[in-house]
């Protein structure tokens, strides 16, 4: 064996995610373990050449390497319960809380395991392709993340954001949300075209290169948070915005659209104009989002 | 005189929009007489060569070009009550909704004026610089447009989308909509970040690349929307971000950070999924936002 062979690894949960790289990896000349709790669903990678472990604690003994893709946190802990994990490397891709990786990462680590938590920025299909700008937010061991850097390289772009096990998840939560309010946002904007002439399509790429021209004002942002100052070089004003909340809403009414996914940000913003900070840039209205603490967990109505 | 020396025009209202555009004009050798109800307003711009006019009416014949920036259409209407529009042309750079443009067009055109509406995509300061990006789309009268597009386009790139004078604003809400709701995740995301060692300046390059590669997924939403089809080769599946909603619910009562923000956008996913969807594409989810028509124009609580 040269030292860049291949090494060994475990996936546990061959879901879309788990997969995706369990197919990767096996591509990449990794010989692979999988294991998932409804065993049929692992068995197309045995034609791909991965081992199917009978159970969750034969898949963790068999190689150092084990990578958990389940459901949710609670999972982990339902699959994992029984294996033996000392001198394991633990390595989560399973979504989950900040605070369900720093649980999770000191109960692997009492244990007998190294634990790295991991956060996918990909959706399945881009796993195992370099250029599709797929990547990991890794945090947690630093040892780990060194030890076996190459071989998670192989499946996505690594990103390794500190030794907190909580902070990949931070991360990714902290992405996605964002990308969920672009979406939401988006969403909005073509229900406003339903019943016009303008097409989707024409609509599409001004959107795209609308938001895109937009999306970099998050660095002076940033800046605003970091100095605490919302008053300097103000070029759209908390009240300026505010006053511009009529027209969405009645431009909503007017096209027979629920403005439901707006009302949030027009609300905040008219609060904090209310408040007294109508002359401040919009950064300032995080204070309005931090301010409770904690919040309660809220009920969402569920049809 | 030669066919290429700037023609004049008169500019109504001086707010911090109107300036920028009368600035701007006068710069590139146009005369521009201006007019604000509250003239200490204007007289700055005289010492930049403008024409202050005693009132609207004596402004709108002074030129036949009358560009028009007011706080909204009923000051539209206000100030130009008394003036006589026959021969002007007419153009409105007023916030307002598509209905409002589409009344005011038929408002002005019974007084013998050629209508066009616009909706500004810049702030201020981008006015007059033809590399900021800034542009202005335009709808109503075509032969307006044609003959004063170099005008125009002198201010801010210009975008013809048609003659019903409701496009131009239909076109601005709906991407300053979608900004918004991508802003809206922007403060989701920074406010998660309060209390950890992240600076927001190391999240905000993060968050800015992240946005620019989500923000195409635009052009395949247009995709399914004109063709109805929201099951085809779907990545990620209402049913699957909606398992996600507790881990973005938990990560932000863990960080003590209100979940306002995002709650509307989640509580679509979870219904959409209970509605039976869960297997096809978010873009499915435009039909609970349009389906109840007229909505009612929501009352927003304002502390």
């Amino acid at each position: 064996m040269t030292a860049t062979t291949p090494s060994p690894l475990t996936v546990l949960g061959t879901g879309a995610m788990g997969t995706a790289l369990a197919r990767a990896w096996l591509a990449a000349g990794h010989a692979v373990t999988v294991w998932n709790r409804t065993p049929s669903r692992a068995e197309p990678l045995a034609a791909d050449g991965a081992v199917i472990a009978p159970s969750a604690a034969d898949a963790v003994s068999a190689n150092r390497l084990v990578v958990v893709c389940l459901l949710d946190d609670p999972s982990v802990g339902a699959a994992l319960d029984g294996a033996d994990l000392t001198g394991r490397d633990l390595v989560n891709l399973t979504t989950g809380t900040p605070g369900d990786a720093r649980s999770r990462a000191d109960w692997a680590t009492a244990r007998g395991a190294r634990f790295l938590d991991g956060g996918i920025m990909a959706v399945p299909p881009m796993i195992g392709h370099p250029d599709s700008g797929a990547y990991v937010f890794y945090s947690g061991s630093a040892e780990l993340f060194d030890e076996h850097r190459t071989a998670l390289a192989t499946v996505a772009g690594t990103e390794y954001v500190g030794t907190d096990p909580g902070l990949a998840a931070l991360h990714d939560v902290a992405l996605l949300s964002a990308m969920n309010g672009m979406f939401a946002g988006l969403l909005h904007a073509f229900a406003l075209l339903r019943g016009t002439d303008v097409a989707p399509r024409d609509l599409a790429p001004r959107l795209v290169s609308w938001l895109g021209a937009m999306a970099p004002a998050a660095h002076a942002t940033a800046e605003r948070l970091e100095s605490g100052d919302y008053t300097k070089n103000v070029l759209s004003s908390v009240g300026m915005q505010a006053a511009g909340v009529p027209a969405f809403l009645r431009t909503a009414q007017e096209q027979g659209v629920s403005p439901e996914l707006l009302l949030p940000y027009l609300d905040l913003l008219r609060r904090r104009a209310a408040d007294g900070h109508g002359e401040e840039d919009t950064a300032g209205m995080v204070e309005l989002l931090v301010r409770q603490n904690p919040h309660p967990l809220p009920a969402l109505p569920v049809r």
